[in-house]
Order: structure tokens, then C-alpha cells, then sequence
């Protein structure tokens, strides 16, 4: 069993890396899933999870597993077999959308948009007109373009047409102020890997009364018995029953770093994350990298980068590995039909810094500049 | 957010404590999900739980979330709409398992079994005849009731009648030797939080080649994205294809887990439990705690006692509050049918010692002799 772990610097589009305190709360020695301590702190992890998605839903919570299973939940839960979703595809989790909606059983009229482009609220609103879904599904930062989704419009047209809203937050979290409530959406998740810098593993989710209410009305049961809200609700609700074994570490990590966002408060880490994509942006223009999305729908948490034409003929692959080897920093490539074409450089949560994203951009400066390689580890 | 977690000697049905190693080994720096570092970490981790497991099947790998979701993943891969499935019913998770097997529309066919007791070979082997089903399911160490079933008579009815056998192995993993490949078992799936040591979150799962075409040659697509073995083997496999992001952390953990039962050896550690388990039952007997399994099928690393007469009248929830708050010390309750009736006390991976039998016995018989209870924190 090997145990060398080189040190990383993680600038992909997540895990970011994981915050000094919530490595030592993850090493606490570990209590009972349902010892009273550990009730109350789930708590507050509840509480803190509502503030940070902007609700005051009951139903909010550290899902046990990833982004992935929280989308899965949000869906299996709101649609059953011939129901009518309209998903807004945008890029590669738009695309798993359709494809766990297909896998429930549901219709699925799909709205795409170019890669690197948001979603027209019209063409959404007109879709949603003509089918009137179920459930509307879209992505708020699309995670394999660096698109900021516009929310309030789509969300406001699938109201209308009595649809319940899905909203895919897992990197927005942490990262971007939120308003689930102001915003009238039924069900979000998110991940904890972004921007609430802890490893991955948890999806917090977010269940509105009336999403509640819609799954308690259901005629058929939910296919999925661990991701069953109505099941889900009577461990993380009043009751505290046992339903599965809560990842309890994990959770006691995902308490730190929901404090240290309360500490920092929203506002400031949302300005800094905003102040370093700006900071990568204009230091990477003079090496030929340019956004590959417009001023005012980029993500501030994750940069989408139309690559150099060397870099394109060279194969970007080749640099990316040459940054991992000899710099210990990590991008992100593109997904799907952006593959080859650009890079994916987060600066998520603790990573939103300054130093950074100077490290990246010597490293870079240094690698393209055709200067000697520093010997690995520098 | 509360941060004052109390010590705990945890000696219910699991989580079990963590060892120190573990804790540190989660603590290290996060590195990519793709990392080649934590990719060749994750062929050694695979290779470890093969041998635990007693198998060489190729797909072997911790799930990304705790053991019901193992159980979920087996039975939606294994089973389409309309399957015939038999499954063994001796207490809570197997129970949990036609729940699980009707969500994903087949067809449940219970052999059940008084609480504490083994399913009987015969009985299996004629529903099995009569049904001739897709699947057969049944649960190895019977978390709900101490019980050890004796596995290589079912899993051969089932494997002569052409079926797949799914295995619950969440507690007997790391504390009894298993030998999927030998029993002839096709789909199992076990937990981290019992004798691995490990915290609660993920899932050790292996399925055989064989179940893995007969995946492959389903009519319809498995109803969970996220549990789709297909997908799931694109990472996990040689391939190493993005699926969901795996949880780095939980598993350095683990792979510190795996290490420390090597240093050991199974034998031995085996061995231990059985020792642990037999030190428990004859410190309680005087006590008038009786073991509510017949020794041949008693579980080594979880206990199921009857409680003496005057604690179940003076409500068992009080004594094991007590035991909480003024020693630390959980120990877990009866559920479904045996509530208020029996304890559940694992002594499982570390936890099973000398050392930990001994606090308790301590603490109960401080407890039941009337003697003045010490101060909290003694």
C-alpha cells in the first residue's frame, strides 16, 4: 500500500483543496451517529446549510455522498414514470440531468445552448409553455463551461406552468450568494469539494415544503430507498431515526468549513473569489489564453480558457502534466465537446487567493517562456 | 456551531471507534481525483479489499457513499422490472433488502426466520426451486439480530437454480474470513464503520464477472446513474474515466484501514474478535444478561443479549443513557421487533479488546449493583 502523497495545489474545477481546520475536525475521534452530541451539531450544520442556500426550508441537509447523488435524489424524488421534465442543457451536468431523468422514468425535453453560452430564458419559458413539465432542471454554474447561470427568469416561467425548479448549486455553494427562497426553487444540491473547502463526499440538499408535499403525493414509491426524502427526513428531521449510517466525520469537517464561511461571511468570500478570477484573467491574456465566456455570465469560482494555438497543437494534456510534475499544481481540462479546446481553472473556496494565482501564472510563464524547468518540487 | 464533542467508547452495532492511524491518515492534504498519485493509491486499495473479500473479481471498490447504498447498488444492477427475487429475511437488513428489490420493481419472494435465529438451508432451497429467481439475497452477519448465517448452503441451491447471489457483508468484513469466490457469491457489499475501523460513508462492493455480463445484457438501463456498475467501472477500472468525484479523503482512510488488518493478518484478527466476544458473554451472565443466539451461529464482533427482567421493566433506554452519559460508553438497543428487549455490543476492529469489555462490565456493574454512581467523565 503506497503512502506518498505529493503536496498539491488543486486549480481544477474541484476538489479544491481542503482547509488546515477541516483536516483536523475530520481526525476527531468519532462519536455515534446517533449520540445526542452529534444530533446537536447536525444541527447547526442544518442551520448554517439553510443560511448559506438561502431558505428556510426544513428539509436541508448533508446528503451521504457526492454532488451526483444529490442530483440523482432531487430528481428521483420529484419525477415519477411519464412525468414531463424540460432540462436546460448547457453543458455536461445539464446532460446527466436527461440522462437521470430518462433513468426515472420520466419525458425529457431538452433546451440547449452552445457550450460556454447560458441558457436563453425565452426558448426555456416557450418549452416549459408547450409542455407544462412536471419539473424544470438547470444548472446555476455549470461546472464544464464556467457559465453563471441567470436564475430568476426560468425559474419564474416554470412557476408559472405549476412546475417544481431543480437547481444544480454544486459549485455555486459557498462560492456565490444564494436565494433559494427569493428565487422560488424547489429542490437544489450541491457538493462539498468546491467552494466549501472539504473533500469530496457530501451533497447538502434542499427540499421546499411544497417539494415535500409533491413526494408525499406521490403514486408510486421513489425508486431509490437511500436517497428517499420521505426516509431521509426521519434521521435528519425531528425524529433523528435511524435510516443509514450518517458519514459522521465527514460531516464534522463539513461543520468547520460551514464556520469558517460564517466567519469570512458571504459577501467578503464572494468579492474575493470575484477579485481572483479577475487577477487570473488579466494575467493570462499576455500568454494567449482568452474566456471563453462573456463578461457578464463567467463563473468567479471556476475560468473557462480558450487555450493558445501552440497549446492546442502541442496537446494541452502535455502541459497540464507538466505543471502537476513539476509545479504540483493541478487544471482541469475541458468535458465533452470542449475537450482539447480550453482548460478549467477553479479557484474555489480557500484557493480563491491572490498567491495562487500567481503561482499558476509563474509556473505558466515558465513553461511557455521555453525558460529551463525548475527540477521537481519547486 | 458546537465544537465540544465528548469521548466515546463506542460498543453498539457501529460506527465503531476509529483508529488513530485512520484519523491521521484522513487528516493529509487532499490530492485530485484524478491524480495519478491517488489513482495508483486506489489499485492498491482495490487489491486489498479483493483479498479481504476472498475474491479476484476485477470489479472490486469502495462505493462512494455507506453500506445501504452497497445494498441498493446490488439489487437495481442485478434486477430489472419484474425479476423474481427470493431473499432471506432474519431481521432488519434483510428486511431492508425486499424493500429495496420492490423499489426496483421486481418481484419479492420472503423466506423469513424467527429474530436470532439462521434462515434455514431447506426452506431457502425450496422457495428457490419453486421461484426459480433472478437473484437470490440474504445478509452474511445480521446486524439487527447477532446472528451468522452460514452461507454455502443457500448460495449453492441458488447458483444450481441459475441465480445470482447478492451477500451482506457490512459487519462481517475485516472480522470474520470471508470467501465470496469460493462460496460462489456474485454481488456483496459491506460498510467501513465496523471492522475496517473506519469512519461511516463508504461502501466496499464486489461483483463477479458474471454478474457484470449479466449487467451488461440488461433490456433496461439501472435505474440509478449513480450506482450504475457499467459507469461505476469506467473509473474504477483501468480507464479511470471521470464518473462522480470519488471521496479522497474517506479513502486514505480506508487504505490505512486495509493496512493496519495486513500488519495484522485475518487470522489473528479474527481470532480476536472471537476472544473479545467470548470474554463479554461470561462477564455478563452474572450479570443475567443471557446471549440471545445459539453459540453455533453467534456474529464474534456483535452481541445480541437478553436483558435481565428488572431492566426491561425499568426501560433498557435509561441504562444505556446512563452508561453514555456518566462512562462514555455506547452500546446499541434492539430494533424493529427486539426493541426494548435486547442489547446489541459490537466489539469491532479495534474495539475488540480486552481492555474495552472490561470498561463495560466495569460500568454495569457499578450500574446494576446500586453502587454510587461515579461522577460524569470518570
Amino acid at each position: 500500500m503506497r503512502s506518498d502523497l505529493p503536496r498539491r495545489l488543486l486549480l481544477g474545477p474541484g476538489p479544491s483543496n481542503v482547509h488546515p481546520r477541516v483536516l483536523r475536525a475530520m481526525g476527531r475521534p468519532l462519536v455515534g451517529h446517533l449520540d445526542p452530541s452529534f444530533l446537536a451539531l447536525l444541527d447547526d450544520v442544518q442551520a448554517a446549510l439553510r443560511r448559506l442556500f438561502g431558505t428556510e426550508n426544513a428539509f436541508t441537509l448533508p446528503l451521504s455522498a457526492p454532488g451526483s447523488a444529490g442530483m440523482e435524489a432531487c430528481l428521483v424524488n420529484l419525477l415519477e414514470p411519464d412525468d414531463d421534465v424540460v432540462v436546460g442543457v448547457a453543458g455536461v451536468f445539464g446532460e446527466r440531468m436527461c440522462e437521470v431523468a430518462r433513468r426515472a422514468g420520466a419525458r425529457v425535453t431538452r433546451v440547449e445552448t452552445e457550450p460556454g453560452t447560458a441558457l436563453d430564458d425565452a426558448a426555456m419559458a416557450a418549452a416549459i409553455a408547450e409542455v407544462r413539465p412536471r419539473v424544470v432542471s438547470f444548472v446555476h454554474a455549470e461546472t464544464s463551461t464556467g457559465v453563471c447561470q441567470p436564475v430568476e427568469g426560468i425559474a419564474c416561467a416554470a412557476r408559472d406552468a405549476g412546475a417544481f425548479v431543480v437547481l444544480d448549486c454544486v459549485t455555486s455553494l459557498a462560492g456565490l450568494p444564494l436565494s433559494l427562497d427569493a428565487w422560488g426553487i424547489d429542490a437544489a444540491y450541491s457538493g462539498t469539494q468546491k467552494c466549501l473547502s472539504c473533500p469530496p463526499g457530501l451533497s447538502p440538499v434542499s427540499f421546499s415544503a411544497r417539494a415535500i408535499e409533491r413526494v408525499q403525493a406521490r403514486r408510486t414509491p421513489v425508486q431509490s430507498w437511500f436517497l428517499d426524502v420521505g426516509l431521509l427526513a426521519g434521521y435528519f428531521g425531528g425524529e433523528r431515526a435511524y435510516h443509514h449510517t450518517a458519514p459522521v466525520s465527514a460531516i464534522l469537517g463539513l461543520a468547520e468549513g460551514l464556520r469558517l464561511v460564517e466567519e469570512e461571511g458571504m459577501e467578503t468570500r464572494a468579492a474575493r473569489h470575484r477579485g481572483a478570477a479577475e487577477q487570473l484573467i488579466e494575467g493570462l491574456r499576455p500568454l494567449g489564453f482568452e474566456p471563453l465566456v462573456d463578461a457578464a455570465h463567467r463563473l468567479p469560482m471556476l475560468t473557462t480558457l480558450r487555450l493558445p494555438e501552440h497549446v492546442v497543437a502541442d496537446g494541452e494534456a502535455k502541459l497540464r502534466r507538466a505543471l502537476l510534475d513539476r509545479y504540483g499544481i493541478e487544471v482541469g481540462g475541458g468535458l465533452g465537446k470542449l475537450a482539447g479546446r480550453i482548460w478549467r481553472v477553479g479557484l474555489m473556496g480557500e484557493n480563491a487567493r491572490v498567491i495562487n494565482v500567481e503561482a499558476l501564472l509563474f509556473a505558466l510563464r515558465r513553461e511557455l517562456g521555453g525558460a529551463r524547468a525548475p527540477t521537481p518540487g519547486v
